[in-house]
């Protein structure tokens, strides 16, 4: 009975306190003793106590001569004393010890040697000061630094490089740290391969590779512990069980189920879990990661983890990684991001009941930072690498209205987004070539790119949320590119309107060309499908000028309806055979071995407000396109002329 | 007579410019190719290009049925159409392939099967919808997440545990990583003994431990290069000389040359350099770091580093670490501190000339960072672990008077100095026991404690500069503590007074009590020679009631002037045959294995602003005191009773 209580969804909040609940004693777990100089990023298990004292003797803190201060009191310009080498005052340098009878030093420089003897060899020379020591001057006294007996750290600390050197200092040559936790990864799943499988074996349609074991380990080490991988397990149940009865009876600390952890029939990690010891958590109200699960085995904590990408994270992030902090004696809130005011670049709609992690672009504009969402699917791991921050819409919030003030966790450092160039607006491949090319002219300096269209690129201008638009968008009166746009769309801005490159616009078709298409005119026939590009792209700009001056419209082209966002998306639907014929650059077909029909040659521009203009980072990026590298590669896609690259006119509309 | 401009002393940044110029090409160095599930941390040398698209294949995003959207067009509730499975639509499980010939997938719940047959294995059967679907819904199209050969990211890419979600997912197995630059540390000095050595055999007056080599490679590693450490040279200038040669001609990419740096006679850094290369900075005006010597040896980058360990750290940050960086494709800046804006509890003075580096602790009090200036001593490797941050005071600033505002370097993260409990006052070593503690409570939780005396704690309260004061101040007037005190120096002020311990005081003596000291009264002899406290401290007030009801005074007391800041140092004093005497608490004698004379048993009370009694940093301070266990750790030091601890009264004077 009282199991199916844990078995409703919980909050996020009520399922840690259920987690932390079941392992009270967390916190106690091992320690071993260790070299201190193999300490480096380890946890105190006890607290480090200083054996010896630094400086271990009475030192000299400069070259000179060491006496008993008093001998000097009374020394003045008018009555110099006379100190005798070997008898009053010795001579010593930086770091020697202060002979016995000894509590000064007067640096050599305030000195007069009447006798010419060699420094250091003399005895019986005569010394002149005229002015008096006081006790313990230019004398590094011992225990200075560190005193014998004193605490260095407590327990808790985590040893830094600087912490090495205190240790070392002070004679404590070993120390008593924390283990690592250890975790057992178990991949499940008949879709998975390895990626050695993938790699010397290729993919067939519906193989997955498996990728979350590997993110899981490498975030189990970001948070102090060690990982081991378990082959991959098709959906077996028996074997399942084998491997997670057979973990938490031997030395792992923590055991990971990927996959399978949600309420379908092929989901095993319940069953396991239930026949071998309890579940505590199942389903959680977070998204993603929604069928999390968590339970215990042989009082070892099992999580069931959702087979999504970035579900996978969410649970990691939420769950099993505080529970490895608190194993490790942190604070289980220690990796908690630090958060920053953001301000949403569009509306965002959340579902009520659920507390939903968003992945946002952060971009730093006008003292403001934007943050634009990306996609919302826990399929992609992009979402998360592209991602400088999350939004977390709590359960009871139903959205957030454009330009409301919310926190956003960093996921990329603060500096690393102020450095950060803000692209919005069409999409162009040698967009990612800058970005590759950029960090040769200045290392820290990344470009961020969102694909919305020309149209879109002007608008994010206009609402302040980028830095540059790029744009390539065709005025059908008199053929020029982006001005009269400019003029319409952002009165009164002052912007810089740079040419990126020219491209060749075409139709990109399968590869051989199986339908022989040879130009627009074919795309009437109505047995062939189209992809089309979205309102606002200047692709789609271009394809309806071209559709006007060969007298078609819309309802000619079968397809015209259907919409992509990027070129590299068209390609794609003609690759898999989704369409027969969509419209693009040269690159995109390319890149995928497809055909290409050229329409067209555009230009392909870079709008950039006045006032970022003249900015360090929009400075590089000039720069960058400028250099013969940038042209050549370009010039190796194909398909681009770079004779106007860089050329820059500013409009005042 | 080129070389001699370079041999004056150089600004930081002309310095570094000298350093980066030598080096044009430092960013070019090599690349490897590893397995990507090993990049975790590296540095991309080559774009990840995506040689898979994921999903590979279009997949179902639900589980339900798998149809040509164009066959559920026009369904609704009054016309439902009727789909007939295996022919039609085909039952489909999330993640599956999408059968040829579909593009859409209908939920099961929003499916009506009329034949009762099992799900999944049915042909034949039919199935009515009653509502429309779109073209893809309910579908991962195939490249969603990635599409074959885009950029997944860029050269100068830092590999993070998502990044290899991406990775895997784009088949990218194999990376080109940049390689990591290999360091040689040469630890010189005849000071110099190893940490083994000192374990095995103890040191000897003179003899100090080598612990910058082990800092510096730590600092290395974390800069995310490799090191590996000479055997220490004495102040052999051939042996140097042949080390540095043989690094310079091997697969080294740096050289350290640690001590000897400076330009005394027996400072053989720069000779080595002179004879084998070309020295370039010789003297930097930063403080600590000032002797730092940079030069080229066989075409690689040599430095001679400072041997006090403060002025090793920063010419490691300002000079060999940002190489390190740029060798590795980073940007040179990629490790500068976050900076916060913090207020001086006292005025700073300042060297004009020269660049200061002061180590300080900052604590977070009333909603300003108050930094309290740590020693400036460039040999107390404890400046910088117990620092939060560093002011950077320019060569042409003076100084910065009390409560101006400056910039701090972070060593800290923010989050940890906000959870930090700034104690300043008397000490007790009962403080360096509840700092240990209280980590037991809550993890996260750390407690800063500077020692100024009890008066100096009161007067922290009153300029804001802590949350909590330790005092033991005696009332001669009643034989009160504290209260009277806080009357008076706190005016307004609404006070909690907690009692921290009981505690004797007495006076600390050699083991054996060689002068047979018996109490206050021997001090009167003259062979005899005191340590004393600095003004305001409690015990300072203590022995001065003591010694006027003695009807003695100062003069009678050899040593009275002669001041220290704590019982530890006291004790240290007492222990180095410095002093024969001082006052001071058992557990600083019983540390050092001294003999201890009780006089009298105090109170030993912690002064805290109701303000801040009720934060939960305060509570959990609160709360570990009454634990048995920090009690029955209090009652192993000796000395102290522990029968009030916690018991507070409010007192609002």
């Amino acid at each position: 009975m009282k199991r199916n209580v844990y078995l409703n969804m919980k909050s996020i909040e009520a399922a840690r306190q259920i987690m932390f609940d079941q392992f009270p004693g967390a916190d106690e777990s091992g320690a071993e003793d260790i070299d201190s100089v193999d300490a480096l990023g380890r946890i105190l298990a006890e607290p480090a106590v200083a054996a010896l004292s630094a400086p271990n003797y009475h030192a000299a803190a400069m070259d000179g001569i060491a006496l008993d201060a008093k001998l000097s009191f009374g020394a003045s310009d008018d009555e110099p004393k006379i100190l005798v080498s070997g008898k009053d005052a010795f001579w010593i340098n930086t770091g020697h010890v202060m002979p016995e009878g000894t509590n000064a030093v007067i640096m050599i420089e305030h000195l007069n040697v009447i006798d010419s003897v060699k420094n250091g060899s003399s005895n019986g020379s005569s010394i002149e000061i005229n002015s008096p020591a006081f006790p313990w001057q230019n004398v590094r006294k011992m225990g200075e630094d560190i005193v014998a007996t004193e605490l260095i750290f407590p327990r808790g600390h985590k040893i830094t490089s600087y912490s090495l050197g205190a240790l070392i200092a002070g004679g404590v040559f070993r120390v008593s740290v924390k283990k690592k936790p250890k975790v057992l990864i178990i991949p499940t799943g008949s879709e998975l391969k390895s990626w050695q499988y993938a790699n010397d074996n290729g993919l067939k349609p519906g193989d997955v590779i498996d990728s979350n074991s590997w993110v899981l380990g490498a975030l189990c080490v970001e948070y102090g512990a060690s990982f081991e991988s378990h082959a991959i397990i098709h959906d077996e149940i028996e074997i399942i069980m084998d491997a997670v009865r057979e973990a938490t009876l031997s030395s792992y600390d923590m055991v990971f189920i990927i996959g399978g952890s949600s309420a379908g029939s092929k989901d095993y990690a319940k069953p396991v879990i239930d026949s071998l010891g309890e579940v505590f958590v199942h389903g959680v109200t977070m998204m993603p990661g929604k069928p999390l699960l968590f339970g215990k085995v042989n009082e070892k904590p099992v999580f069931g983890i959702p087979g999504y990408p970035v579900s996978a994270v969410v649970a990691f992030e939420q769950f099993a990684g505080p529970l490895l902090l608190k194993m490790h004696g942190l604070n289980p809130a220690a990796k908690q991001r630090e958060t920053i005011d953001v301000v949403p670049a569009r509306k965002i709609a959340s579902k009520l009941g659920v507390e939903e992690f968003l992945r946002v672009k952060i971009g730093s504009v006008d003292g403001r930072f934007m943050a634009s969402q990306l996609p919302r699917g826990a399929g992609s791991i992009t979402t998360l690498t592209e991602a400088d921050g999350i939004i977390r819409i709590p359960p009871h919030v139903e959205g957030i209205a454009e330009k409301e003030i919310v926190k956003a966790e960093l996921i990329r450092p603060l500096a690393a987004i102020e450095d950060t160039v803000v692209i919005t607006g069409s999409h162009d491949n040698t967009l990612d070539l800058l970005a590759d090319q950029i960090c040769r002219t200045r290392p820290g300096v990344t470009i961020s790119s969102s694909h919305v269209g020309s149209m879109g690129g002007l608008m994010a201008i206009r609402k302040k949320t980028c830095h540059v638009a790029g744009s390539h968008l065709l005025d059908p009166e008199d053929g020029s590119y982006n001005i009269s746009y400019i003029k319409k769309y952002l009165p009164g801005e002052r912007v810089w309107l740079v040419n990126l490159v020219m491209r060749e616009q075409g139709l990109i078709v399968a590869g051989g060309n199986p339908e022989k298409i040879k130009g627009l005119d074919d795309l009437k026939k109505k047995e062939l499908v189209f992809i089309n590009r979205q309102g606002g792209a200047g692709t789609r700009v271009l394809l309806d000028y071209k559709l006007k001056e060969l007298g078609m419209t819309p309802a000619d082209i079968r397809g015209y309806e259907n919409e992509e966002y990027t070129h590299m998306s068209v390609a794609v639907a003609v690759l898999s055979g989704r369409a027969d014929a969509g419209m693009g650059i040269y690159a995109a077909a390319k890149a995928l071995s497809l055909d290409f029909i050229p329409v067209f040659t555009e230009s392909y521009d870079l709008v950039i407000p006045d006032r970022f203009f003249h900015t360090e980072k929009i400075q590089v990026l000039l720069e960058t396109i400028k250099t013969n590298d940038f042209k050549k590669r370009v010039g190796e896609l194909g398909g681009y002329g770079t004779e106007t690259t860089g050329e820059a006119i500013l409009l005042e509309s």
